[in-house]
């Protein structure tokens, strides 16, 4: 095992792993911007160094500062938490050079499934269902309307260098396909530099599901079943919950089984999340791999009661996997609210500041993960995420009514939280009814 | 099930069960009295009547102003909590009376069990062993002799009306038995306005050990296995965990079975817990029966997935338990470690006071049940817990780890607790090794 790593993160991520650490034995070494200077949580590592001014840009994203404080410190492996440097595969390659491991996947893995196409062939190499696609950019117009009809309509138009929603169009028949593929390779063209697009069969109402892998250095691949991450605003995650309330126990098993063919053919090692789409009728499609932990990972730890960071560190350092497929049973409904510093009143505009007091909710099967606490000043530099309500019970139905009472315990006083939408989604029926996809919540609350 | 009930307690057990009321979407009235006038967790409660005065024995203790605040409630039952009228079964009684169901055994379940020779009885009636004692009060001192050969020195001289140590003394030969019984009649006369005694063997080095039980009006008795309380000091409780790291497997089974046995044949229903005593030879002996929800449930909680406090409530309303022993499968490691306003470098003396402020721990596996938040006052006039620190991980080694890292990360500001106690133990060689008995913290640490 390690004797010293560091955790080059921030906030909640970075507390977590801390912990993971301290409860392993094992020193770590912080980093903050000056934005982040005398967080608590950085009272609770081994040692804390300042890498740049408050901009991510200058301080976490700075590959040459975290690698000199990852030097000064110490230490023989980088935890990369999520979001930042963590899927940044020039950023893991360094780290190998500096003989410094990284707990993730290799450099070679990780840019294999970071570019969409190249993951797509993967899943198809491993019989792994996808969208069909037109398999390569689309430039010409009748090309696109041979696809369309020969997968159906509606179509769906993606940029090859996208994300967050820019360059991406619908089209549910041959006039709107011209003039959406027109209006999409201009916006890539105008967002990534990069005009190229290609299609997809559009899936109506998918519902957004994930499956928690973890592969070991020795070949051994263990699935930890699904999270259904439907529930979103704005492909923005709000609410995470395990078991899926929307697949079935055939394609439970699926397309778990899927997932695991998937990262053992890409020769994928330490923690993965698979993300399919899950259709109306039962049908999953692969839609890419997340090769890092997730923000969402407390609640497949509920339900299988495996530690996702130890798991990852100890992966990193070589441990073989100490649980086989069989051993992972998963027990109860686990529930996941992110409370976010942000003002549902004001369209969701972050709402940072000094949180006067913090009440915690406890009791039976409530967790709560958060480096804010009474007098913690939110900084306006970065993610709105200030803790992750977690409630876990044995069954939805009680996991739902569970959190509803944490969340009126919850008190956040000084800023404004995601807390109203999250009591208001889960008191709607149709969330009760598990009648969820990913425009549940835009269709249902004005906000 | 009940459309309102009454809490009739105050602070961490109020709270837990008006947590388990608005879960269950029952109504919840609270009492308060004045000390605890404002208190926080009483706007979680749909009413809070006022009882009395801050004296308990004015208000929590007021049978008159209890029932007064139930028929005002207009509830149809009234959970007891732990501490004050909870082993009352004057108050069971008078709530029969009043139409009221006690959440908790019958009047005659809990008189026959709270009179520690009839207890002793029944078990022996159920084939449970019993610490070989003098069935019945010693009033002469050649009686006590004789019992003290016939048995072995050294032996207990208890006060049949006992509790909490006092009455109580060893003795471990014929002159010290002579004035020991002198001391004890006397301190039981003062404590209790009761001067009777009896004999029992003295078990040295006794690990404490208790069953946890659920009995529903139907006749239907399971166990969720027990807790290891041996570290006490002065008898209070400090750390409880399951499973107990002192018992075989064959000794837990028998134990758990006679705690059944002796459940059935009390005609008890609702929770108890049934406490041993094991010697360093794994045989176990029938100390008593708790009556009630005790402190440290939530240890059994975690390890068994039930929620105890719903689990009341659902028997003392007719519900047929929902599970049989062989659902109750056992998982992982939980420790308890009772937070109190108390402080050790002053010999354990209250410490009430303001909490400027109160940092929670958080993460995998950790739970922190307490009314305690940010500003809140403890009160001078009642029991010293703040909060029960528990956390549940897959082994004892990791939950002694985890609970290291958690009880670093709570910070309450502003008063002293047990915490630094806690700290020591857990940090001592002779606990990781489970070389614990109920002496062993008096044995090992100054304080």
């Amino acid at each position: 095992m390690y004797q010293r790593i560091l955790i080059a993160n921030r906030g909640e991520i970075a507390l977590r792993v801390i912990r993971a650490c301290r409860e392993m034995g094992v020193g770590v070494v912080a980093i903050y911007s000056e934005g982040d200077r005398g967080a608590n949580y950085l009272e609770l590592a081994d040692a804390a160094y300042c890498v740049g001014p408050a901009k991510a840009a200058d301080s976490y994203l700075k590959i040459a500062n975290v690698i000199s404080a990852a030097e000064v410190g110490n230490v023989e492996a980088i935890h990369p938490g999520y979001g930042f440097l963590s899927e940044n595969a020039h950023f893991n390659e360094v780290c190998r050079s500096c003989n410094i491991d990284f707990i993730g996947p290799s450099p070679e893995a990780m840019a294999k499934l970071g570019d969409k196409n190249a993951a797509r062939e993967i899943a198809r190499a491993a019989n792994v269902p996808v969208v069909p696609g037109s398999d390569g950019c689309i430039t010409d117009e009748n090309e696109a309307i041979r696809f369309a009809h020969e997968v159906g309509f509606p179509v769906l138009i993606k940029a090859t260098a996208g994300g967050g929603g820019r360059g991406m169009r619908v089209a549910s028949n041959d006039l709107s396909l011209k003039s959406a593929l027109q209006q999409a390779r201009a916006e890539a063209e105008a967002a990534f530099g990069n005009g190229a697009v290609y299609l997809e069969k559009y899936v109506e109402n998918p519902r957004h599901v994930e499956v928690q892998v973890l592969a070991d250095l020795h070949g051994n691949v263990v699935h930890l079943y699904e999270r259904d991450c439907s529930t979103q605003r704005r492909h923005q995650k709000l609410i995470e919950e395990s078991p899926s309330p929307n697949v079935s126990p055939e394609t439970r098993a699926a397309m778990c089984e899927a997932a695991v063919r998937l990262i053992k053919h890409a020769n994928y090692t330490n923690a993965a999340t698979v993300e399919f789409i899950v259709d109306g009728s039962n049908n999953f499609y692969f839609i890419e791999v997340n090769a890092r932990i997730q923000v969402e990972h407390p609640v497949s730890e509920l339900i299988s009661g495996v530690d996702l960071i130890k798991a990852q560190i100890r992966i990193a350092a070589g441990e073989p996997l100490w649980f086989t497929q069989d051993d992972i049973q998963p027990r109860g409904h686990a529930i996941e609210c992110r409370i976010n510093a942000e003002d549902p009143s004001q369209n969701f505009r972050p709402s940072p500041g000094r949180i006067e007091r913090l009440i915690v909710p406890g009791g039976f099967g409530v967790r709560f993960d958060s480096h804010a606490h009474s007098g913690y000043v939110v900084p306006p530099h970065y993610d709105s995420m200030i803790g992750k309500l977690l409630v876990h019970q044995p069954t939805r139905e009680e996991a739902i009514a569970v959190m509803l009472r944490a969340l009126q315990e919850l008190k956040v006083d000084g800023i404004k939280t995601t807390k109203p939408l999250h009591q208001e989604i889960l008191s709607h029926t149709a969330f009760h009814e598990a009648r969820i996809d990913t425009k549940f919540v835009e269709r249902t609350f004005t906000n």
